[in-house]
Parts: structure tokens; sequence; C-alpha cells
């Protein structure tokens, strides 16, 4: 059964796509989604099957092109990591010039949570977006 | 018309498959390799065809195969970041938790390029992977 690991299980869930689930990372320096497949024992892309990775393709095209429209970044960061969660995710982060930690990498950098009532807004947004994506209005 | 940005030319090139010109980063810390999509004018991912982005999800496998294959990591990591070099790459890099960096990620940590004699084995060695994938032994 898929399940998420703990340190993943401890983000914010937004929203079951087909393939993936997508996840929050609280942390107000810079808009910043994982996509989690759900799927068992998956610690690599080429653990998928291909098809599974061609849906993740597409999920992380949607995710991309969310963060951009929301939040107009100067570069999108998407990468698979798990050096110390091996448990499948992409992050999708979407970086501005202006950023506590451009032009560096995110990853072990100090982080800021958001405040309750911006983050709040903030996942209602990201829910809207990615229903519009799944469910586009005629 | 395709063409690799200045710093992207400076890599030592390994070989084309049929989207993506595979580099080497001359870094002995860790085997890692680029896959660059030769299309003119693609910062991201989002800004290839959906067509493109199956056969780079494809490629980008193929490339994790070999590094897995030939350097048995502990962990790959993959990612499109282009911070300062915008022209979409993406970055595979066999991790070993004996590396001098695991487990944070790689990106602006020292380095240590390859002795000449090695990097000459490494690169038939890559290449000949590569093109035991493209062309498969009956």
């Amino acid at each position: 059964m898929f399940q998420l690991t703990d340190s993943l299980g401890a983000k914010t869930f937004l929203i079951d796509l087909s393939l993936s689930r997508v996840l929050l990372e609280d942390n107000r320096h810079y808009p910043w989604i994982m996509l989690v497949p759900m799927r068992e024992n998956v610690k690599n892309m080429t653990h998928l099957t291909g098809e599974d990775r061609f849906k993740l393709m597409e999920e992380i095209a949607v995710g991309e092109s969310i963060i951009q429209r929301l939040f107009s970044p100067d570069q999108i960061n998407t990468a698979a990591i798990g050096n110390l969660t091996p448990q499948l995710h992409i992050h999708i982060v979407g970086r501005k010039m202006s950023d506590p930690d451009w032009p560096n990498t995110v990853w072990g950098r100090p982080s800021t949570p958001y405040d309750p009532a911006e983050k709040i807004i903030l996942v209602e947004k990201l829910r809207t977006a990615f229903r519009e994506e799944l469910f586009p209005p005629n």
C-alpha cells in the first residue's frame, strides 16, 4: 500500500493527481511544491514503469506551469534528490533573483514558515489552480 | 539553430541522443552527466513540446540506468536548475554516502577535475554504455 514516509507525511497536503500526491513545503522564501508518485517502493524514476514516467513528466509540466502562472518566478528548479528521504519526490521551486538564496540551490538552506493566514490562502490558491488544470472550465 | 551556451559548451562532449546532447561534468567527486535537449530557446521543460518532454524522460531514464549500472551509487540526483545557465540542461549525478558532499546537494560545491588518463577511460566507458543503449546487441 502506498504510504508517505514520515518526513513527507509531515508536509502540507495539496491534492492527489492521477499519479502523484502534491505537497507544499512550508517555506515562504519561495513557492515550493513536491510531487510524490503514489506507488510503493519507488526511490528513483527508473523504478517507475515507462507509462508512469510519462504520467510523471506530464504532472511535472502541470506543476511548473502553475508555479509560473501564479508566482511569475525568474526560473523554476525541478529536482529529484532524495538523499535523506529515499521515497521518490520531485521538488518544483519557483525562484526569483530577489529570493534569499538566489542563485544557489534551495536544499539545506534556512527556511521561514508561512504565517498561518497567508498559508491558508496559498494552499487554496494552489488547490484551485490544480483543480482547474484537472477539470478545465468549458 | 541549436547551440550550447558558453558554459555548457566548455563541458566534455559524450554523445548525441535522439533529443539530447550528453555532456560530462569534469569532477571526480561523483559521476555527473548532463542532458541538453537540442532545441532552440528552451529554458524550462515546459518550453518543450509534449512529445519532446516524453523523449527527455526516456533519455533521463537511460542516463540514470547507465550511472546506476556503471557506478553503483547509493542514490541518483536528477535536476533541472539553470539559475546561472538559462539553457535547459538536466543534471544526473550518482551519489555515494562516502562522497565528499553527502547528503548535501552538489551545486556550488568545490570540485576536483579527473586526471587526464582517468578521464579518457571514463569518457570511453560512458560513450560505450550509451551506444549499447542506443544500439543494443542482438
